[in-house]
């Protein structure tokens, strides 16, 4: 019995990784839709969140039998438990990048990013999709050296998004309301991508190491 | 043990009720504090968000000790996901009343709402207001009909926000960048919280009925 429970945490596991590859694909699609304005591939991944959002219940589900045939000991109830946090934010991770695939395909065949913003809006872009490869491969190996780098990527993401921030109300750019408007919302999906992910490289520590960093709230 | 064991899941439903009560407030707050430039009153709802935060966590322990104590039927274990669920929207929507009181509080003495558009964003927030009253008394007594307006006032919030984030990005206020930047964020959050509960109502619908009504992707 306890070698099939096994198995079973194992497959829990499988969907993780399953869920962070698909985010990671997603973000960094979104990124080139974003940039090359794209708007057949800004559609792909709208249609393809639907798989996320489709393991985010099938874990839930998984995780009820599991509990339910089992009788788990207490580290296995904290990683079901921390399983399916970590789903939430990778879902919510999900939904960010198909807002922004869904604004490309709006705006098309326009840019979202205006021509002023384009070198800053790239590099917080780049920075984003670094994010999502760490977090594919902390999910696959359980290396908390890649949540530690998710941590510091996203200290840096934080910077730019808020000068970025500045800028657009400083006017330094000269943007109309509905670049204003848009560049205001992608930059913030950007910026919270990275938050989900520090979010579940602190349960992932917690798991491993059964220390608690606490949130810093801001 | 039985008992004891019931005992315990009712008090992981009064987390829940507490949650939805102080995330109620949190937005009823963070709308006077948003209506009447009151950096007190934000500063507040900053401040008592950390109770929403801390709820969670031992919401998430509790259902660690029970499912480690009991070995809890079917049903308790769909009850104790979806309370876990549950509580992770509810704290998002304690953050979103954070965001929005912390905006307040940074733009003090200005307001964050434009003169022009003063009598959208009050009725917008009127709305997210009545929603947060309708999750708490749908956490109190399950009655699915509060679940029920929670899907009519957020259709309407739905639509108020897109009318004006057509208007921002219309520049029918003749807003600043500053200005453009804060509402759109403001009226985004504003939207975020309706479109929590409703997927709050969704969970709980489908634990008293046992059916589901899949979410509706946007």
């Amino acid at each position: 019995m306890r070698k099939l429970f096994l198995a079973e945490m194992e497959a829990v596991g499988d969907e993780l990784v399953e869920m962070a590859t698909l985010v990671n694909r997603a973000m960094k699609q979104a990124r080139v839709a974003l940039e090359a304005q794209d708007a057949g591939l800004a559609e792909t991944v709208v249609a393809q969140d639907a798989r996320i959002d489709y393991l985010q219940n099938a874990l839930d589900e998984r995780t009820i039998e599991l509990l339910l045939l089992q009788n788990p000991v207490a580290t296995d109830l904290r990683v079901l438990v921390a399983a399916l946090r970590v789903s939430s934010s990778m879902e919510r991770m999900g939904d960010l990048a198909r807002h922004i695939a869904a604004l490309v395909r709006l705006r098309h065949p326009a840019s979202v990013i205006p021509e002023q913003s384009r070198s800053e809006v790239q590099e917080l872009a780049e920075l984003v999709v670094r994010v999502g490869e760490h977090l594919q491969r902390l999910m696959t190996g359980y290396n908390l050296a890649e949540g530690r780098e998710i941590v510091k990527v996203n200290h840096d993401i934080d910077i730019l998004h808020s000068q970025i921030m500045t800028k657009i109300a400083e006017s330094a750019w000269d943007l109309t309301a509905t670049q204003a408007q848009d560049l205001t919302l992608l930059v913030m999906r950007l910026e919270r991508f990275g938050d989900h992910a520090v979010s579940i490289s602190r349960k992932i520590a917690y798991l491993v190491t059964g220390e608690w960093e606490p949130p810093v709230i801001a």
